[in-house]
């Protein structure tokens, strides 16, 4: 155990895992998630079953004012989020959104003293986001390295996403043998606020595929 | 003139001079403020008056909570704003304040097409904080390069700090020289709702002794 750490949680698949991989290495382990226009609450329903269930230290809901800059269709009612793969980057890209949960990630582990930071991110999630590359955590790492007064001081934050290189079937395989259960989770751009998934967007396709990869169940609610 | 330009607008002297810079090398500009959990109003009415006075093409005044993740006499009602120099980062330091707007700024960026974001932090401002220093600026940059949409399909956005290594009097001669009216500006950490400063607290004292020493009257209204 080396610290405390922060784990950004969405209530999708990937944090969870990545919540349950921070335990195996950090004491006591903070949950954060946002509330930043999003359609519907779905996500952060999950977030808060997923915090309970993995008995998280603190579990805090930031409000941030995303929507109002608009451009994307995960913010704006009036942009479709599409059904099929897109060409380049789709446009439920959210700008600048990683770089933005990962500044609050890092006041939040300056605040607590905590020595890490978590995200999801993935290969496989990659989706033609540029902020989900692993590019971006490097240069976000560089960042943390002269932004904080923890780093003035001496020490050191990490920035951890430890499925960047996995597929979601990897994922899964590891997610289940530390005892996640995916079924809390939420992963659809679209799912209903108790959570029950369309099947049908990008997100849902990758997600019941990488279960079907794994041999393993797929325990989503669908609709 | 080279696209549009975000500044990060406080409200105080520095970054009215920062936008006054923008103006001269882009078209349109965009303001952006951020109600972070200040204890007062006076700052933002300040970049209200600042923003209209200066014709900004759009001006927008973000929710952030950052208060609620504690750590700074500046958001925490109960921490004491120092009115004496303090020894290493002083507990007016908001932790990752910069971090979070300049994300901000980047989302914005990549909303409006804006080629340039543009922050007034200063040597002189750097008062200890960590995310004020040029190192922090060429991280933030470096991030930047690959953190957007923008960087993806082929252009950039610049972070620019043009007031990074003036002095204040240096500031304030060239802000003056670019028709900035500093009397409409709110620099003081505990100033009223009329933007009134207090004369005592470490941003009044860098400000005042700026004026001074560029041999330009003071025109900050003080209690």
């Amino acid at each position: 155990m080396t610290g405390g750490a922060i784990v950004l949680l969405s209530g999708g698949l990937d944090s969870a895992t990545a919540l349950a991989i921070a335990q195996q290495h950090h004491q006591p382990v903070y949950a954060l998630s946002f509330r930043y226009g999003q359609r519907h609450d779905a996500e952060l329903l999950a977030a808060q079953r997923v915090a309970a269930r993995m008995n998280v230290h603190e579990h805090r809901i930031i409000d941030i004012d995303l929507a109002q800059l608009g451009g994307s269709s995960l913010t704006d009612p009036a942009m479709a989020v599409p059904d099929a793969p897109s060409e380049g980057i789709p446009n439920t890209y959210v700008p600048a959104r990683n770089t933005v949960f990962l500044s609050y990630g890092l006041a939040y582990a300056e605040v607590t003293g905590a020595s890490a930071i978590y995200l999801g991110i993935n290969a496989v999630d990659y989706s033609g986001y540029p902020d989900c590359r692993p590019e971006f955590v490097t240069a976000y790492q560089n960042l943390v390295n002269v932004a904080t007064r923890a780093t003035v001081t001496g020490s050191t934050i990490r920035v951890e996403a430890p499925l960047l290189d996995l597929t979601k079937a990897d994922i899964i395989r590891q997610g289940i043998a530390l005892g996640v259960d995916y079924g809390i989770t939420v992963s659809c751009y679209q799912a209903d606020e108790a959570g029950t998934a369309c099947g049908v967007c990008d997100s849902c396709r990758l997600r019941h595929q990488g279960f079907v990869d794994a041999g393993v169940e797929d325990p989503t609610p669908y609709r």
